[in-house]
């Protein structure tokens, strides 16, 4: 299948979509993008790239940010980091605290939130001072990019802003769920979220989760098949929040979206995907970001179902 | 592959977890099994069938009713379903009626107990008191097997007993989701309950899941393509309640479990699986069931991550 | 003091409020009633009456029943009962479901819905058959008047559409804390909310309370002092649903409303008070009657704080 | 009636209870008093004081601190501080987040962790660094006692281990319901807590509101009569967390407690009392403390039921 004449025609068909949904501004720093921007990558297991739009304008990766963590804490610490955050779908938002609160501090997934944070927390017990470090030099080396880096700005309007992200925390430290001091795992938290990438470095970047946990290219083994699988999981039921299940249905990929208008999916086996637009639905997704993905799988006949 | 021998496998590997878990019995009927039981069935598309253990011998299907009921009503209904029951994952069952409450009477989705009866609610409005003897016939059709009936005696305990699910259709009823009379509704769903089957008719009886909607031998198209996926991709999220995650992540295939030991499994465009096993793991889920699947996938590298 | 002075003052003061708020009409049978009707009556222990307004009209006394009920099974099963039905307050309405759920099918007091259904359990456990009846007998008692009844259309009219509570009593039932029927128990609920009084007979029927558990003109002992005082203290902290904080706040006397539009109220070794006033505010208390006695506490300086 | 004589009596029949419950234990600071300590005082409006026990021994006074910041807050800002804080009672523990959730950040009363903490925040916004000063020279005042001090260790540790109490702040300042910065409101509130008085300092502070609002020697009005008797109504309901009923129930008076082990109680138009004894019931309340008031009641018939 010619995937390019795919994406042309997905550009066409979302053009209606572009100038619904709203910008992400509870922080001025990330309402600060061309509304209307549109980008989307595939790069397949075996090195061919495909990308239409402003696919090298970098763009904050927010919450996709959570899948780098996820595979570096499992990698560290296996199944034991289950005993700390959970791999079940949370229900509702309104239900977050709620949760926190009756399963004694443990969150239910790593990409909620609270399990985010808690995910960030047992990096910084193992890598100290050099948690954030090492977690960018992880993600270029997963996207073989030198050329990443955070937004001081958006870090800065996140940390100053981040109430509730400051109640989760200190919610699971009152249940002994945090190790570290709560400035410290917060500052990385909101580091990380605020990393630029464009949709072809977030691309790649999640090859070896299409190709059984290894770089395609390189054949670096970054996690085991196994936890490469499992990975995949807990995007398909987890990574959209409260859209999750809307996601698995309407897309059928396993799938995680940022706040900041990026989604990224993996098709088993066969490739990755990201694409990239700001307006978000009212869950809080990439508008036609979700659009452009179920418009994929209806075309490519490439949902995992 | 040669499913004969992985069955066999199989058979072996689960020996040690067979006198593990507890049978249901909140109903007497119910407890009145052969405890250590094991039967477990694939059908490929092109009809090609292996079976181990008790295949032939009928077990009370309880949830997986769930996945008939929700194909049923899909046909009749389309999309105006998901303004009576959602697609999404409810969190913890501690959470299930506070989600009621909170979302108005709308239940999260189609396998919950309360998305069940809204869904069977759906098929009374159409099929009056025709609603069973059709849905049984419905059965009987994708099993292609005439000999399939409800057990009275575990119909009747489960109507005796059923007051949560009372509470559950009657907070529905008062948020004026539930159209017809409470108790034909909870009748018709608890005898949905009741039907018994064995794992060789469940299997076939999921081929059109498989098959993207039609019946393979007898090419009868159930529902549409995107409707089949549509339905898996809600079994994978939401099939096995608190624990949907955890399958996902281990075995990693749309699935249904019933409190009656039973748990179907789909490989889209390959096969159809049933396992049966009496004995429940802590989440209401067929222990054995469970580790036979995963150990399933994990021969076959038939996960669809 | 003279009260009959105060009545007359405080019926021109509340005239202005007289069209304000909404006459309960979830049933028609209730939104039957002349809408800006007042009366309010109070009868001092010596036996001194002074009444207002329509005090001679029956109206549906709903949760006012509660109180009788209450007493009945305390003087039944004294501190046993608190084992089925607890004395703290409940919160917001939201978490009747949810703090049922939590706490095992124990109701938080005896006049929320669940908890003065319990309590009427309670009562069908000794009298069986004649559970109406004997409440009814014991109404007559307090009251000192024979011409009591309950309204059949109200009933009925309850009866067909009170899914809540048939939600309610089914999870409690599913708890093991109701003991009979369920039908039978809310049948005798639905009429004991369906009696109809006016102010005179409620303001008489409540002296118990306001003299230490004894009949003043009678003599005859109701309950102990301890058993009347523990009543009062739970009309205090309980009696207004969400809005008993704000009562005790405003009116500062033990009371109890119902939905019928009657609010009575005690004042401890001194008084009974009845105002009755169709028209509820946003927490379903009559309008009017809780500035009636807002008004009379100022003035009398009654209020027990 | 001798109230000396009552007092001694009280002393003899706790005495069976002084070894039970637990010393709060959550700090090590507040774990380190003598815990089989006692003392009671009740000083009437006429000034005439009645001591038992270890009454000039000064204990951290902990929750007893809110009725203090609300009578300043409520006084500064009359009824509009019920926009920001509201005056019904919580339900359980567990609800608190729930309902501040679904409240929007408006805590249910400010006797409630949340509720102190935004009433704490409308103090700093009018006396900004002054804000404890301020709060010392008021109790000082109504006191009038100049010996009264916070204990820097126990504000400490508060401090370091007030994990829950900082979540609360900052789920409440996502909801722009804290005006001030969270540190600097946290710090005063834990500063207001670490509070040490005795006895009979604590009595003393306490006659304004058994007095309409006057302090009774030296006729100083520290706020209207109406507001004093809503005290004394956000007392009764909400002072005991989940044991305000209880409370209510069994001792009849308003009164608010604190986890060093102090109970303070109110007569209204007649005296003020308090109790101090360090172990706690599983409420959280002192137990010698609950009983002896309730004995008080029973003895001397001066609950206002």
């Amino acid at each position: 299948m010619n995937y390019q004449t795919v994406l042309e025609e997905i550009k066409e068909e979302i053009r209606p979509y572009l100038n619904k949904g709203t910008v992400a501004n509870y922080i001025p720093a990330l309402a600060n993008v061309a509304e209307d921007d549109f980008a989307m990558s595939i790069i397949e297991i075996d090195g061919s790239e495909h990308h239409i739009g402003s696919y090298k304008k970098p763009f904050s990766i927010q919450s996709i940010s959570k899948v780098f963590t996820f595979t570096l804490a499992l990698d560290i610490y296996g199944k034991d980091l289950y005993k700390r955050v959970g791999h079940e779908p949370s229900g509702n938002p309104f239900n977050s605290l709620i949760q926190l609160e009756y399963e004694k501090g443990i969150p239910r997934n790593p990409f909620i939130n609270a399990g985010a944070i808690v995910t960030t927390d047992s990096l910084v017990s193992k890598y100290k001072e050099n948690t954030f470090s090492t977690l960018l030099e992880f993600i270029k080396k997963v996207s073989n990019d030198e050329n990443i880096a955070f937004n001081k700005e958006i870090f800065k309007s996140e940390l100053e802003s981040g109430y509730r992200n400051f109640a989760l925390i200190n919610m699971m430290k009152s249940f002994n769920n945090i190790e570290n001091h709560t400035q410290e795992v917060i500052e990385t938290y909101f580091k990380q979220c605020s990393i630029m990438m464009n949709t072809k470095q977030l691309t790649k970047s999640m090859l070896y989760l299409a190709n059984h946990g290894v770089i395609p290219n390189t054949n670096s083994e970054i996690i085991t098949q196994a936890q490469a699988k499992r990975i995949n999981a807990v995007m398909l039921t987890c990574g959209h929040y409260d859209a999750s299940g809307d996601f698995a249905f309407h897309v059928g990929l396993p799938g995680k979206s940022g706040v900041g208008g990026g989604i990224v999916a993996v098709v088993p086996q066969k490739m990755a995907i990201c694409v990239y637009s700001p307006r978000l639905n009212k869950h809080g997704n990439s508008l036609v970001g979700t659009k452009a993905l179920e418009l994929f799988t209806t075309k490519t006949r490439l949902s995992i179902f």
